[in-house]
């Protein structure tokens, strides 16, 4: 399947104001970049890196007045999430180094707290793949999801109290759970063709079989259409924009996924 | 000053367990490892490997019986911390790109939940280290600092709360305090010559005037004589070791810092 | 000055015939890619990844019958080059680790043989940028550049020998003379405005004065224009596609690079 | 087999130089270095990094005077390298991303032009480990192996020009046949046990069957007892020390290898 992605956002800067942006897709392995635009206007410096979690990032201070950032990206990605029913469970010490850091609790998933919720929820399950499955069941059927909630992120304590979420809520207790039974898992945010409503998107991953595999509570089936903007442990690694100073919100977010023929 | 350190950990194992140590100080800009020992017994496979924050991790399945693990090393490191009065705030824009993850909230530090709390402290501070300063001068007149009152690590808000933790609980705070003023802030987990009681000991370090500085709000003064064992976001990051699978517990854990002429 | 590059490569393929390329610009800290394209027919699966250098890499197999590659992009680059001179020397102890592998000798830059040739060629100059600016004045004037010259990679003793070469060669030779005497140097590839004839371009970078300069013996004055590809030691790390097995060449090779306003 | 290693070398100084020296053994998949001692003297401040290639290196300015560096280490190794006749060639598309630079020629190992010179040697192997035992036997028979015949690295070219070389010129020769059969070779520089006359010593990796093998043409059978310092793709990468400014040659320079029941 070919999406074109955007996403538009306007800011209204009343003093000089650092920013750090997760905007630009990268190819990788399950989603290649065909065509891609990122656009700042007025026209503004700007550094881009490479963050721990191998995500492009750019980093910027916007000066006092209209600041609007517009991207748009052509990507070839799959037309069904990949599904490993019966994957096994990876022993940790067979895990790949680079995986081990999704094992830790982290800002937002302390999974420390789950081992005995992790366990009831997976019971009898084959290890691996299947216990992810389970979770994802469980979270469809537990925790509400309610796009348009609340605007904070919500640590997995808080999402399994309340009982309903956004897609960031739902993928922090998913990755809690996960992690809670040595299952390496990462929040992934980026966009889903047909999302309802159309906004930015939040889901999971778990590594199971030496490979990573994609979960999302807030579909019922598993549609594919997802474009991968970045990796972290949880919310606060992946903010499309983190800001410094004095809080500024957008005054326009516009975001759109359409199929390409 | 030449420190001779040594930790030795036994345990009880009775099924093949994974561990990930953090038991083998790095060289580095400020200190100088002369000797080392790493000692496991029974003799084990390991593999050592450097993480994300630059630490080495070694990396083994510990089989059922008494395991040993004994370390030791002779570290040269200097014998008062440096301090940086009026040294200034670095902007965001300024900073290296591998010190920008040290920004983010983290699984014990919720650095979001303290921007108020992190001004008041620093009321009429210069920006930059006197901010730290103030911080870490709170701590001691706030915080008791109560070493073996618990095992589990406390996040900040919890020891805000109960406004009493170990070390590691203390720099939690401080490090949250920290990042709510856009300092980058992490902790550092090792040994301290003097330390009373002798245990394992956590500080933290702040980012200012392009360098980072040592805070220990544990200690009165400013006394030096610190060994590094490794660096990350909060306890999360650097656990000496991390265990998986069903619970074992240290049946010995001695720890030694001795000057060496 | 903003430029649309192109690249079009078209290949016949005989059997399956594992590829890497470097063909997607990065933004940097002297460039910023607005817009950017590639193409790849048939569609093949292709996995992005970063090299020790920092540059996107694709890697794909192609499969028997034409295939082609079509990439184009819209970067933001400066009217002229920075120039600094008199920048200073930057002492060996204090360079940032990443740049230290850009002091060796490499497959195409044998600085250990050119001691005595750098320190006369540079005679009498201020250490740093001058002795740089020296070595890219001296290559203008005795080594004559002949675009299309050669197809394989001339190594810095090979080009001193014939007095001649297409615009890598002379980087090699440049960088071999800032090598030996400590000044960082590295290859670039990419492209450049009214390039004549236009094709990719290769160029070099000295690290002087706590940053990277442009220097281009290839070109009488200094223009700006420049949109890199990558970076390396020599060309042995900068194609722009690598190819295994039994050799395939390109049977079109379409570069462009035009002004937009 | 646990050896115990240790390398003395001094330099008389006559104005400040900036060393990187290469000395500390890294604990990793192979071996497991239970203790290591590293001593300046005089006491001079050193900094300790990592390299592209995952070395730990020590950057340190020697000052005027006797400057002398002991170095010690205990190493769990293996009695017998491994072997793995009919271990299969990996395909470039399978290859881990960070093994691939080591396809690359490099100063050294003008691989690019031993194409058919590799193709002869192997000619009737099955693709893959029997391929790199081929070369080494054909290194055996071939080029003899005349330890102190030179003090410069020879490269593949003049290797091949010479018939004979020390330990490193040998290594250039194989490693540049491997990787002209699109095999992953590797320069592994560190200690042999019994080795005539000892010395610090240089062999070669290649990667097959995803792992790397250790191949040795100095040596008649396949014993153990290797204790690596460091890998890289030519003797330029892996110098155990560089020195910059005016040349400095130890005047002692011992090293001993010694069995630890």
């Amino acid at each position: 399947m070919r999406l074109r992605t955007s996403c538009d956002l306007k800011f209204e800067i009343f003093e000089p104001t650092p920013f750090i942006l997760m905007l630009r897709p990268r190819s990788g392995s399950q989603q290649w970049v065909e065509r891609e635009e990122y656009k700042i206007t007025p026209s503004t410096p700007v550094v881009e890196f490479t963050d721990n979690y191998g995500n492009l990032c750019q980093r910027l201070i916007a000066q006092p007045g209209m600041f609007s950032i517009s991207t748009s990206s052509d990507v070839v990605t799959s037309n069904f999430i990949d599904q490993g029913f019966d994957s096994p469970f990876v022993e940790i010490q067979n895990l790949p180094d680079a995986v081990l850091s999704y094992l830790l609790p982290s800002r937002y998933c302390e999974s420390d707290c789950f081992n005995e919720m992790g366990a009831a929820i997976t019971e009898g399950q084959l290890m691996g793949y299947n216990q992810v499955s389970a979770i994802t069941n469980w979270l469809r059927e537990n925790i509400e999801y309610l796009p348009g909630s609340n605007n904070e992120p919500l640590s997995a304590i808080q999402v399994n109290n309340r009982q309903f979420g956004v897609c960031r809520d739902l993928a922090h207790l998913g990755i809690a759970l996960c992690r809670s039974l040595s299952i390496p898992a990462r929040i992934v945010v980026g966009y889903l063709h047909n999302l309802e409503p159309m906004d930015m998107h939040a889901w999971f991953e778990a590594y199971i079989g030496n490979r990573w595999y994609t979960f999302d509570a807030t579909q019922v089936d598993s549609p594919g259409g997802y474009v991968v903007l970045g990796f972290g442990r949880d919310a606060a690694d992946v903010a499309i924009f983190n800001q410094f100073g004095p809080s500024v919100f957008p005054i326009e977010h516009l975001v759109k996924v359409e199929e390409r023929l």
